[in-house]
């Protein structure tokens, strides 16, 4: 029986800090682990900002609520949900990504958690586990499935390369060519065929 | 982070061989394991009436396709997925299940699967694992989650053993009794509010 895990940010929906940052009107928040490889140093960062700005939990929901999904992710994930299990794998936090996440039907989404006050303001964040996509395929390879994965980048490539089946999905030029053995898909109806191929092998 | 994982027969769906077994008036196919407890033999019994009658796959889903979710079961699994990761952990198999699981908008399900022979006929069924409830849940514990489970009868009973939550829904008496320790829940409005308590603790 086949799982499918896929990334979130880059296959189904936008960057969410960029789109925040983009939506918010506050481009100091477009900064990625590009400007700061430093994970906890460039979360730190974020948080001031929102603290700075008195930015709270449910003006973070009200503008990621004009957040789309990419065009095209909403029919693609509904097709692949009636062919096998999915399970979608992201170092987002779930009441990030929620909004966005309710245009395409509430996914399962395995990911981390903001630190929200009582009186909601984001004071921290908690990762549930390090290198939870490769894990993840791990568990379910030995809960007797055969996996199938798609990502586009390198927090992705302990996953895809875990995985029994892997496609990356609109990678960076150096990206791909740093892993010429896995197929590539640079739009819905590739990676739709992509992805049949894998499931159709026994 | 919380994760739920939910029976799927008696807790969102009719029970499905009773449910094909009336729908296709073939009153045989009622029988279940507490008829004959050996799930082996029953499944060979199952299969033999299939063959003997050439009903094939698509006969099945046909007739599932006029099988609905239990009444509100809709709206309860929308609720739940949005707070939190949801997983159905049945031992149904996939092909079978398919019809009914697309009305509910096909759910994250980790089940087992038919066999099917080229023309379309049932021809046997691979357990994707055994015991696999308890071991989804456990797996999940391994992947930082705190897991939160429901389920309907003896076959749950290793799953809701190992959640670190766990409520029953619509129970035998006899079952309920056997279990004193764990709440029971006996309409999705009860379901809500217990699921509820349990998210809301830290």
């Amino acid at each position: 029986m086949d799982i499918a895990t896929l990334d979130l940010e880059g296959v189904l929906i936008p960057e969410m800090w960029i789109a925040f940052a983009d939506a918010a009107g506050i481009p100091e928040l477009r900064r990625t682990t590009r400007d700061e490889p430093n994970y906890d140093k460039l979360m730190a960062y974020r948080l001031a900002i929102l603290a700075e700005r008195g930015i709270k939990l449910a003006d973070i929901t009200r503008v990621i609520s004009g957040v789309d999904p990419l065009e095209g992710a909403g029919e693609f994930y509904s097709w692949l949900k009636e062919q096998c299990p999915v399970v979608i794998l992201s170092d987002t936090f779930s009441q990030f990504a929620a909004p966005v996440m309710k245009k395409l039907g509430s996914p399962t989404l395995f990911c981390h958690e903001l630190e929200i006050s009582p009186d909601g303001s984001v004071v921290g964040y908690k990762l549930r586990l390090q290198d939870q996509k490769r894990k993840c395929v791990e568990a379910f390879k030995s809960l007797g499935f055969r996996t199938i994965s798609s990502g586009d980048s390198y927090n992705d490539l302990s996953m895809l390369r875990a995985a029994d089946r892997a496609v990356l999905f609109r990678p960076s030029e150096k990206f791909a060519s740093e892993n010429p053995d896995l197929p590539a898909a640079f739009d819905y109806g590739e990676l739709k065929n992509i992805l049949s191929k894998f499931l159709s092998e026994k």
